[in-house]
């Protein structure tokens, strides 16, 4: 039986995270919040998944280092260091970190870097997200994913390309730019569109999640997959064998 | 037979709206475009309609005053001190602004409003629209329109309600705020939705354009409508008599 | 404090009605399946809110009418036959029967018939839903509600107009029909999209379901509505005052 | 200079084909209709453009087949009995065969054979079209595509798993069918979606066409692309090197 310990177990995506080890048989190992001690619960646990907040990585990570425990990081709002500390610990210990760790957001994904591969600039790139009124900031991790994708297929990069909150005097759209736009009300757990635009066709290709259970699952998933794989970062489509 | 002078003749617009006066079986009393003369258009029309630029606005409208002669405004961009030269020119002749000329936007707007006035704060509205690469504003005319409309349902001001743009970290969404999307590319005629977001549910109110024809069609039945008026200022509403 | 008795307690709408009789403050006053005696619970209920089964109907409505006790109606697939039963159940009691009791789908409702009465025969109306996989009739009982509406709206009767299943060599599509395609799959809640189609533009009205929590609240708040209602049959447009 | 007769030349697909061999410079060679002489084209012609009707596709193939004249067949409504003509004309000259000669269309194909190949039986497909009102058949030629590339992905004969026209009491969903719907309405050019429905989340892959154009102009690019090739059956990924 494999011992998962869930780092931000309290909260709705803890709670659904805590769901997801009982639905899949495995042990909740335990979990911890603002304060708690990553270390014990590394020490008690198989692997660690964290949904926390970026201020407490490099504390989950130096716990996960210390004790050889892989670990699933679901966080958001991760900024450059952070990663820089995510590459520094694989080195190690095997470190999955995602932005989005539902199945179907993860093929989609996939599947958007295969189409910005093979259609020309002249299909213009719009990414469209909707969230529940609470979330703080936009794009979402996963609405960054997907341009990542597209990006990727495309050869070029995110950051030099992205528009995002076009308002007021924009002038026309700038060839190989990709948009973004942020929709936020009601209790949505998440929709993300990814539209390529040419003359008269447009292809789109959508993901809507019901509920964060499914981001749980995935989660829950990635860590069954990560225990006993050499150090290293690892990604969702690995999981899937994408 | 009726006389229908356009203003802003040129480019796909201006092309919509002389191929929309054939179609209704009046006469295209001529066109100008920028530089052209619209004194001497108004003479000889029996209305006059302006898709041109909001620049040129002050110099039609002293000609629609001198001839008498009714307009209908289909120019987008418009600012305060335009609405103000507008309610001038209604004192003496009949005049019909709007941000779209559509029909079924028309209706959607009217739909909006109701649906406003209906469902409580709890209820997050946001408008998306999407347009093709060459537009260079944002948000569109007709989603401001909405938004309007929007407003007025729940008693407030548009201008104190609305976020535009929203990018970074903004925080949890205010309650009451009406937020506005706008997605850029392809040969996109026009695409508008309205979503009332709730706990657990949602409304969508859409309207898509295939082509500009719509615009034009509509623009010519509001001419239609508008000669014989009392002076005054109108809105596409009054001549579908919603 | 409220006692009401649900009719159809076990199964997915049932744990969803006895969570939302508990969220609003009232008091669960028990509930029954099949082989479960409605007297005995009409007699210790304030109100009875039923989602069973056609074939229990007659039993349910004699024990409400047998003990003055008013009755909300959410069941599904109910024929001519149950609609004489309640018409004459609604000689000694209040009843409100209804396809759908969400706030969002009632208030659609009221915007589909309005636009199906201001826009002419040249507008073609559509009706698609979706709905989860368990899911063993089609179209769904929303979206007859939806097309109801829609006939009314422009003055005829929905039997006369109905397109249901289109397949195969159709022909073109006759003026006046009002179309419904249902789609089946994963544990989708409800979906329904009224579509206006004209000539270059088309109008769109959508309703999402979350989750069956939208039903049971609205269920509940039509079953405190109706207490003390003189003898009646009632409709869910009422409760919301439109 | 191509010369590019075609064969269906009058209507709105014929006018669009006409205006698209004229956008991609190359020579009108002549068109035919109902009653004309494919032959005497096919002697003036480079290559052969066919969007008429199943009836017709005998004489057109035995035309192309005597001049050795290579043919892009984008006829809908074709029988088991009209591939056998297309297999058969194939051996002596090179023939592609279509129901959707759009890009767009043809990427989207792909990707869903991919997201069906990669998805279990747990994802749920459904396949939805709208088309004008004029349209006389359904599904459409491209959702029966669509659903042949889903059925590729899985495994499976796409004959054995389609469910069309769902209506009445259908019970629940069988696992692994394919479900197809229809709408008609409008001057709606083709829009389709391809629905991937698992518990809790849903993938949509969505192509929507504002106008007969980019059929007409894939049909040329494929024309220009099948000139010169051995003869044989050729497909719309080739033309696009998928």
């Amino acid at each position: 039986m494999t011992r998962i310990g869930i780092i931000g177990s309290a909260g709705r995506m803890g709670n659904a995270l805590q769901a997801a080890v009982a639905a899949a048989g495995h042990e909740f190992a335990g979990g911890i919040d603002k304060g708690g001690d990553p270390l014990a619960l590394a020490q008690s646990s198989d692997v660690l998944v964290d949904f926390s907040a970026p201020g407490a990585l490099e504390f989950n990570l130096d716990a996960a280092i210390h004790t050889g425990v892989p670990i699933v990081i679901g966080t958001t709002g991760l900024e450059e260091r952070h990663h820089w500390l995510i590459d520094s610990a694989a080195v190690s210990i095997p470190v999955l970190q995602t932005g989005n760790t539902s199945l179907g957001v993860t093929l989609l994904s996939h599947l958007v870097r295969e189409a910005a591969s093979r259609l020309g600039e002249d299909w213009d790139i719009e990414i469209v997200e909707t969230h529940h009124r609470m979330k703080v900031d936009a794009p979402s991790g996963t609405a960054l994913l997907l341009g990542e994708a597209a990006a990727k297929g495309r050869g070029v990069h995110l950051a030099d390309e992205a528009v995002r909150g076009r308002d007021g005097i924009t002038g026309a759209r700038k060839a190989g730019t990709i948009g973004f736009a942020a929709l936020r009300g009601g209790s949505v757990a998440g929709d993300h569109s990814v539209h390529f635009l040419a003359d008269n066709e447009r292809l789109t290709f959508s993901h809507l999640a019901e509920n964060r259970g499914i981001f749980a699952k995935g989660a829950i998933r990635a860590a069954e997959w990560i225990i006993g794989k050499a150090p290293g970062r690892y990604t969702m489509p690995e999981v899937l064998g994408l």
